[in-house]
């Protein structure tokens, strides 16, 4: 029996753990499911008979350290600030490793050490990063293999609620952990580059700068800049590309009216409110609003905001019941973010047959000789329920997928990886179809920024 | 002879050192100054007689612990986070110290130290902190020993350039670190009170939620709120006041054009240009604009920033040439904001001829009996010259007062102390009128938010 150690049992694994399962057998794997909870880990496994369960609390160097010297291979499912002891043990047990999150600097910095042993240690093999660079890298290297020069690469990725569950004004719901959405954007300008000419969007601007997409038979949506989409210039081999954008995908108009929050400061997480505890939501909205004795925290609200009276934004505030003088705030010491997240998760947590959706686009502009050309490819995924979400299949198939290649030698290149080489992408890509989650390419004109020519 | 040891000969000491030299023949004082720069503290005294310069490297120890020792009491002039190591020498070789700074938590901290070895520590004695501490509580204990309850505090302040030397349409220059202003009002919301309802302002909407000011003889005046007007409240022995709030003074019309920087992204200080050195003033005034391969920045920035045709603010945008394409950044690795500051610098650097001017204004709500009634005080003054500037009197002289009485016994309250007490502000202010720092005081109607009891 191969064995494989999957550290954290969270809403993220459920895909993971059940395609590890499924292949057990065939596959001669042995599962261990270590989580802080064991009860939350023994409920993944469902008495499988080629699975077990046990505690295992990170921090704990003995429990960490004696799981996975008794392992071939590690996945680490935990938040990513919690790998790199698993890391540095792995390095020293000589365990290949899996993750889904960002190469962090101190993971980076195993990099020789793990090459050394001739180890894989996978990153970015989740959706967003991960199924993001393997679908691009596939098409980025194929036209690349053609002899043709890259133009323009813009990808965008959203978690959204599944239409037939879309049931409020916001077309949005918490699919995933609510604080990153509440706190998305900020930490910095975002940047990209157009055209060769750089572009920093500040945070407070960030959701009035969209962009519109298309997707055949999923209609219109709209994307924010992500942080830095400079940095993937070098990882996709595209330093010189003149148009590279990333950005996070909404339904359309869910933007201009989260802008109104950013506008407030209620998503602001830097201090927290005197006396939040005791506070009506009404009481919270009217900190952000200028003093007056007289005026309605509604008039207020519009006026600064500048929404019109026949404004549907206007609505997508009401729905939310944030000028109620009866509901209390009800946490202590708590950031306008907090506040903020609570209010929301009202209304936007999903209901029991409620189903996620995953969308994910890429825009690849290139030229062939004397032709400028453009591709745009696809996906838009549907949960099944509550534990086989998007999310859940979408991050952790391909996370599973690559741990048993890992194992069964057939993704070999030793070091700190992420999946944009052919040897990785390949595989998983097609073996991913097989689940349903498949792109659907499409070659357009290229469009560039002045399709026309016009002038003024 | 009394030894006074000044450390940091920078521009703010210029009238502390003349006023003391001035007193020191009669006084019985010898000053030595220490700097960095032997040369620059050799120029402030002038060969005077009673005075020595020394050179002094605050972290080099020895230097430090020797010009301290030799010293009856030192006057710390160098930046805020320099004081401390100058504290503890003090507090170890027993010398009383004087600084304009605020008091930082590691100062605070010496706070029982300082008082068992009974000496003072005066800090916040310069001009704000300083002279609106001492001037606020003039009145506030005034009100409160005449039995009366304080309703309102509102506090105002700014560094300007003196009416005969303004010459652009910002109506501003430079009087200061111009770091500062292009940093001001960043790292927090703004926090304040207003008839006991809280309200945060966030950085990206400070400069639109000004408050305009009228003072007698000097016109109109903006202000926008500053960090935290909540912890005055102790500070000052409010803690029960239902109105506290502090601003910067800027004249009408500075902060709406200034909120267009604020708005572009321009005044962020934590991230680098990409090849910030090659750039024109357009390309830098472009990054924050939508890319377009048409259209003129001149006409995005209009658009984006809804700057109407016919609206003057326009023009403090040409007047500053941000839009030149021919003037180079020549700044390596610069933030955005240290780009602005210096094109601002081109244009708001004070001439040789000109002068700077102070203001500060205070209002004073209070309930006598039944009767609600309003105190406004105001100081305006102006500089001399380059050298004894309105910044370089104001802060400069209340630490010189300060140094010399507490030498004198005549202030001599042990511990880290602010000048907020009766023995130290009434003989303080006192003493400025004789150099023309006044407060012209008048009592107006109270108004409060609703003087005329509105109702829509």
């Amino acid at each position: 029996m191969r064995k494989i150690l999957i550290i954290g049992a969270g809403r993220s694994s459920s895909s993971l753990i059940k395609y590890l399962l499924d292949k057990s057998s065939t596959e001669n794997l042995h599962i261990t499911i270590g989580d802080v909870s064991v009860e939350n880990a023994q409920s993944k496994i469902n008495n499988h008979s080629n699975a077990s369960a046990i505690q295992l609390d990170v921090f704990n160097a003995d429990q960490r350290v004696e799981a996975i010297k008794n392992a071939d291979i590690v996945i680490s499912m935990l938040p990513a600030r919690f790998h790199i002891e698993v890391a540095k043990d792995c390095v020293t047990y000589n365990k290949h490793m899996v993750t889904a999150s960002y190469v962090s600097k101190e993971m980076q910095e195993l990099d020789e050490a793990v090459k050394e042993k001739g180890l894989v240690f996978m990153n970015e093999i989740g959706l967003d990063p991960g199924i993001d660079h393997m679908s691009a890298m596939q098409i980025i290297d194929r036209i690349h293999d053609h002899g043709a020069k890259m133009l323009l690469f813009e990808s965008f990725c959203g978690g959204l609620v599944a239409p037939e569950s879309d049931t409020n004004l916001w077309n949005y719901k918490f699919t995933w952990n609510p604080r990153n959405v509440v706190l998305a954007g900020q930490g910095g300008a975002a940047m990209f580059i157009q055209e060769d000419t750089y572009k920093y969007i500040p945070y407070h601007k960030l959701f009035r700068r969209t962009e519109f997409l298309d997707i055949d038979g999923h209609g219109k949506f709209e994307a924010y800049a992500n942080r830095d989409s400079l940095k993937y210039r070098s990882v996709y081999n595209l330093d010189d590309v003149p148009t590279m954008y990333r950005g996070t995908i909404r339904k359309v108009g869910f933007s201009r009216a989260w802008n109104v929050f950013v506008q407030l400061g209620m998503t602001d997480d830097s201090y927290t409110i005197e006396d939040s505890e005791n506070m009506s939501y009404r009481d919270f909205t009217n900190l952000f609003l200028a003093y007056s004795p007289t005026d309605s925290v509604e008039l207020k609200f519009r006026s600064y905001l500048k929404i019109d009276q026949d404004d549907i934004m206007w609505d997508k505030f009401l729905e939310l019941d944030i000028f109620n003088p009866n509901k209390k705030v009800g946490l202590k010491n708590a950031t306008p973010a907090q506040i903020l997240q609570k209010i929301l998760s009202e209304r936007w947590t999903l209901e029991q047959e409620d189903k996620d959706m995953i969308v994910m686009h890429h825009k690849f502009g290139y030229q062939y000789k004397e032709e400028k050309r453009q591709i745009e490819s696809s996906m838009v995924i549907k949960g099944d329920d509550q534990t086989y979400t998007a999310m859940a299949k979408t991050v952790g198939l391909p996370v599973a997928m690559a741990a048993l290649r890992i194992l069964n030698g057939e993704i070999k290149t030793p070091g700190v990886q992420l999946p944009i080489k052919k040897e990785v992408y390949e595989p998983i890509l097609k073996e991913l179809e097989e689940y349903g989650i498949t792109f659907v390419e499409k070659k357009v004109p290229y469009l560039g920024y002045n399709p026309d020519s016009l002038r003024g």
